[in-house]
């Protein structure tokens, strides 16, 4: 009851950190959606491990091999599977977690919950789960572009551990998210992210940060009062994510120290089409797109795995020191940003959907 | 396909601001479970509009009717309807709410995209949807009390505008929480918060704030990897509230300064059961509760309504002046109380059913 | 999980034969949708008790109480809840029930999935319970009727006991079943079903029977492969009436005696048109409609409730004599065939707005 | 919205006829369920083409591939996913079928709902999407085996066209149905019936026929009133198998013949358990299994594929006539006797945890 996310344009994910495959089946995918293997592709490169030095050296080449669905570079209607074979499994090098807790892992929970677990590399609960969101989210997009060629969604790094962004929202643009590696569009703190992940590593721990998004041109009407709310179909899908500990959409935390008088925001019209003079609101009111940005915020903790010595417990309850050797990423963020696409995506595409249901003319 | 919330304790709700009645449908709920109808009445009570000096006047006994499902106090299993009829409504009041979009409420998103709205009193917008999410969280609470007889969940005001209540959690108790109009557990702080929303009514103005909510020994194991989560599930369900604008579970985003070696909760057994040394965690690992507090935080942003002059557009799209002038809550926190703990009972309950299916035993 | 019908355009209903209400809330609704409480009436109507000599005496007039979803005769894209009043519940008839199981009924399969149940009338057993479903049905024939004036759904009495309707499928019309009180287009044969009937409640006994249903000008498209075929759904939504125990679509049982050069369908074309030189079909292929008219079969048992004297146990287990002594139908089928329309249009309306979201532009 | 079964054992399913490969998705089975590959791959060779000299001769080995959600030969509570590849696809034989409507084939139907079709081999619409099917089957039938050790389903061709087998149902049992290639249990009939499919071929035509099926002790209370009946359920997982056009449950379209006072099934108590002289109900009642043998009987329609030559159109409607070359199965119904059992299991497994579900203990 837990593996799949979406209304109508649905997915579900399957695979083990150190099984056969990570994949997913998207069902619910309008027919006659242009789409070619690369460009789910080029979204999984932006994931993949081992894309640079500051994420894990993981080897996987995360191919994206689409076993239905798709005719002739186009959608059919029926469902798209994708697979992606691990490659880079290596179960012996997690032999030692077999017998044992690891601290702020889901080891322990997974254990209670089910009386067994594939310790494998963290198994189910490993990130690596999070590449089939992206080939997800791929199609998601060419839906999206299809139907709003205007519509743009953004990511980027905005702050990790103490360092903090700064740049304009207006300012961002793929362009400079993609320019270094970190994938925070403000180039000098940038560098200094890197670094201080790079030492991060050396010391054997771990760092966390924020993720921003923007979206841009998102179509009117968008969101489901009462429940499926856009911004809490938002909540849910970056919670979902491994890692996320907190989500603000608009002025978020800040605007509780607001008045009404300071956050309400104005409508006015111009060229005929209305618009708000401030977006506390983020774009998003009584759970429905106004057509204005829509901004959130996403918080991600510091990387459970470190190679620092921990005490831990093992699975007879006994106390015992833990030293984290996998490969792992000394923090999750940059991978993490096209993960929060991808996830924005789904929310975007289904809700456009559904809202496709609605709007049936009379 | 957006009122409807849970998978499996599933409840349905209906109900304009200004229409016949509000009302719940209860899909789901497990038969025996003994109910009376003063106990869903008792909740809400706490929601009620009028209850004190510091909320709205509308005049609303909101007396639950139960239709159906349940049957010499207890329930059959077959599904619950309970009817709230609407008394105090005085759609004369808005009728000048016809021709013109309100600023950050729902008015404009909700008539672009359905073409119609019903405009008295925000309609399905207002936050009067909320009373048939707290008697349908009434009957989740009996089902996990019936469950769970040491499970607790609580929800109290934390901060209102810049005033931030300081009180220990492990203090915090329902009697604290309901002895005072603010359901501010820290009884200085209430008052001063209570003197502010008092002043804020006067000025015409509005303030906003944050509520906190714990679970209190919950069992191990619940919580739905991948995509429902338990933090997911509880983001997705806050962010649904009107006027909210933010979740944090755990660290949350003060968490994500920290580093992996402070951040990780350590394991230890005590007397044959697995703890943790702290819980930055907040109770929830790899989305599977693991036995410690759940924590959360939500940000409410100030009321929309105010009933200081403020400049909107009418539905020509002409430039205008508008004043507040319905009966509205100059902070909506005390009364969002009862609201936030009725959605973490649903969550809770929806998740106890889920894990009752994999626990099926072998 | 089980009081709801319909993926997209939802009904979920509520009420035990003897309980306060019959409800239904109809979510995913689209906007704009004009009805008036008296449309709703009018299917009710035709479903309603003690329309005439043939069907129970129960005296209900089953006025259909709006609550929410529709403003100035117009759907909002709201949950539309429907309540109806029980009136002539007489629970203290039914008190010699509470203590036995009666013969297929379903007072032992419910005590024994629940533990509980409520006696009075048979609960939510008591196909009082399809009142609900009528006034769901109503609302779906006029989203039908507001998308396709063209689209006819029309159900009648078939068969009763061994007489058997001879009549053309193309000379049917609402007039020709509404004619008479046992719904039956052909009036000659119609009459002596009613005497049938007739002698049939003078000895205490019942009688079952068939419906037939028929959807002209249903729009190309509409079914999803794979399991959610429109026959399937067809299948699903007839076998949920109670008393029901068969279905056929087109060339049904009979078509498996022929071989497959007789039962293929030839396509031709005309006016630009494709169309089929037969219909074994039944107007479906491969799950989806294809232009020619739908028919289908629904096999109704006779009723269980009679007043002759049977055998049965009571609730310690022991054999007793039993005489239903409750007003019933000696034969549900002229009040059935409302139910066969309402659940024909939940069918269609469902997917008719499933198909929309594939016809999502490009 | 159409590629999943179930609501809580859940199976999405992938995969055209000439595509890579065909897949099943499991969400929601249980943990610490003991499956072994050759267990899923045994019910896979019962539906696999070339078995016998009555199938069609495409040679696939229909080899399952276990991506995921099983560890060390038990599932962990996580998705199963299980890959089939397609191997003897020959796309090219199907090129003549890009450019015309095969006749009573769903071509047509695809291509006006989706505009777009694979139309190598059916695509989508083929009946290999049912290997899909046995596959998830097989996982369900391990769990119901777990639960219930008792419980057997069995199904088996009950005639061919108009040869009829002539069994007592209490002497049916799974080495009597595998006894021969028709999968008819009367040995005897079965030779008939072998030779007409046989004829059949030779004479480039078609046979359907009927599968009956029976689920012996089946536990009490599976079913969910309202809407999702047991009989409901079956009903629709029959009428999704391709070729179906009818379904009836217990005394099915001849209990319309009977009256009240001989349909109905009186209850005795036997040993202190509770049972019925006749069992016309067929193990159902109010939707509810009553611990009565269930048992039901589907309908196939002869297969739309023959060889002869036939009239149809081309996708520029223009007449043309058509000769089906590819290879196929001149009477599906021994192969369709797998589908049919996989179908029961998936709604039993699904039944009975949604019953867990209700079950909850107080």
């Amino acid at each position: 009851m837990s593996n799949s996310f979406g209304n109508i344009f649905k997915i579900s994910t399957w695979g083990e950190s150190h099984g056969e495959s990570i994949g997913v089946l998207i069902d619910g995918c309008p027919a006659g959606i242009p789409i070619k293997a690369e460009e789910i592709q080029q979204e999984l490169n932006k994931r993949k491990p081992g894309q640079s030095k500051i994420t894990t050296q993981r080897k996987e080449s995360d191919k994206c091999e689409i076993q239905s669905g798709i005719f002739e570079n186009k959608t059919l209607g029926t469902p798209i599977a994708i697979l992606i074979k691990n490659q880079d499994a290596r179960p012996e090098a997690y032999d030692k977690m077999k017998d044992l807790y690891r601290p702020s892992h889901a080891d322990y929970s997974y254990q209670a919950k089910y009386q067994i677990r594939d310790w494998r590399g963290g198994g189910r609960a490993s990130a690596r789960e999070t590449t089939a969101r992206v080939a997800g989210g791929a199609i998601a997009k060419k839906v999206l572009s299809t139907l709003y060629p205007k519509l743009k969604i953004l990511a980027w790094v905005d702050s990790i551990h103490q360092i903090q962004a700064n740049i304009k929202t207006k300012d961002i643009t793929s362009k400079l998210i993609e320019a270094n590696a970190v994938r925070c569009p403000d180039s000098k703190t940038a560098k200094k992210m890197e670094e201080l992940i790079q030492e991060t590593r050396k010391e054997g721990n771990s760092v966390g940060g924020t993720i921003k998004a923007l979206i841009r041109n998102c179509p009117l009407g968008l969101g489901e009062p009462v429940f499926d709310k856009l911004e809490a179909s938002l909540a849910k899908a970056m919670l979902s994510i491994p890692a996320t500990k907190g989500f603000e959409i608009g002025s978020g935390f800040e605007g509780t120290k607001m008045k009404g008088s300071q956050h309400n925001d104005l409508f006015y019209s111009e060229n005929n089409s209305i618009k708000t003079k401030t977006n506390y609101s983020g774009g998003i009111q009584g759970g429905i797109s106004n057509g204005e940005e829509i901004y959130f915020k996403i918080a991600f903790k510091p990387t459970a795995t470190i190679s620092k010595e921990q005490e831990t417990i093992n699975i007879e309850k006994k106390s015992i020191k833990f030293r984290g050797e996998g490969r792992h990423d000394p923090c999750v963020l940059p991978r993490a940003v096209p993960i929060v696409e991808a996830m924005t995506a789904l929310v975007l595409c289904d809700h456009t959907l559904l809202q496709k249901v609605q709007k049936t003319k009379i």
